[in-house]
């Protein structure tokens, strides 16, 4: 081959190896919702999608982070208006409620008892799947400190980690699909 | 050619070939909101990609289903809390509210007048000009099955598919442009 | 070499360079909620990702154009509907309300005041640093006709265009990351 063969081949390979790393059959969601159809529904997609052998990747911030909430766990030094959070958020994933219908927890009693019926799997038995399959979760380290939540106080899930929105956006970018729920 | 020059553009076509595969010019979207904006939301994009030519994949899951229910047609065999789900939840395009605002339904009522005031295809206009435009629309099996909804229930619309969510996966996969409304 | 050879690679060439235009660098997000905590979520992705030399284009649509009101400023010749909703919904983005957990107010004054004793930066002040990183702003023109807003009434931001939703697909179309917020 000649030089400028070579070259002209080589740039290309370097060109479509960037556009592969870009666009890895990886799924990066933004969690943001508190409520349990919400929570569910970017559940069911990721455990779908890690069924598929997608990489998938989860971002838990803002009213999200309570559905990880251990509610058998406690962590110390928190300062009054933490303790108020800790108090006024909903402690776990089996204590979320449904954006629309809740009346006053019937609604949400009854869309339970429904999954239960069609053996779908109970929001914490979807997080237990999901750790399973390898997804991986991110808690949002801003929402964290600003509600006062400590690692200690959230579930044992394999792999979870603490960081900055940095980390989803550098996961988003390589991946083919994004989501914000 | 040489024999290994030829193996070196062959692997090349194949890699661009998939990344081709990747990123069509395709619009994947989960619709979830029952909420008369985000829906129109939705079918506003949806629409305007059809008409850019794109091709466009909706999957309706959990409370948007109810936008898609026939209000004229009903369905034999449902149980008591299947019964009750068809009662509470809204019967078709024509009945959803606004998320925000909605003050008793003047809110939705004053937002409809504006609209049609500018010319602005309502709801089950803009599906109609979504099955016209060819847009494909998808709607979430285990949705129904845990609401009780059956597809003789819902609007005539060209195509229109009972799937899994393994579908909108593999159609997200494939899009230039995935979100969720 | 051949001219085969050289056709085979141009081809190539530009097959490639379709696929790098399809997948820039780039973010497009349509912002929709007008929820603070929402907000907030969209400016923290989009200021991060402005940080990282992400070009990022937002289309500011329905409720969330409220934050982009300046209270400071009036437009002239509105009907008797287009008054009613610039006194309904909030006049920009210190008056926009959290999701969840308002509380008449308090909800959301107490979360200003921890973002402000963590420095996070305020609403307001996000909007300027999304300014001078360079974050572009467009705001959707039919919204804008329904709810009766005027170009005048809203902030100084670097370049802010109103445009249709056809801006946001082509931005969307070559942008790796997509988001609805």
């Amino acid at each position: 081959m000649s030089v400028e063969l070579e070259q002209t081949l080589q740039e290309l390979k370097e060109r479509v190896g960037k556009l592969e790393i870009g666009t890895k059959d990886q799924l990066s969601m933004v969690v943001f919702s508190g409520d349990l159809d919400k929570i569910l529904a970017a559940m069911i997609i990721s455990t779908g999608a890690a069924a598929y052998d997608m990489k998938v990747k989860l971002f838990f911030t803002f009213w999200a982070i309570s559905a990880l909430r251990d509610p058998k766990k406690t962590a110390k030094g928190k300062n009054f208006i933490e303790k108020m959070f800790g108090i006024m958020l909903p402690k776990g994933a089996g204590k979320v409620k449904l954006s629309n219908m809740n009346m006053g927890g019937m609604g949400t009693a009854m869309i339970k008892g429904i999954m239960k019926k069609h053996k779908v799997a109970s929001l914490p038995e979807m997080f237990k799947s999901a750790g399973e399959l390898g997804v991986e979760i991110n808690i949002c380290e801003m929402s964290m400190n600003l509600m006062g939540f400590k690692k200690e106080e959230m579930i044992d899930y394999p792999g979870l980690t603490i960081c900055g929105v940095g980390t989803f956006l550098s996961d988003a970018q390589e991946s083919k699909i994004q989501l914000f729920i």
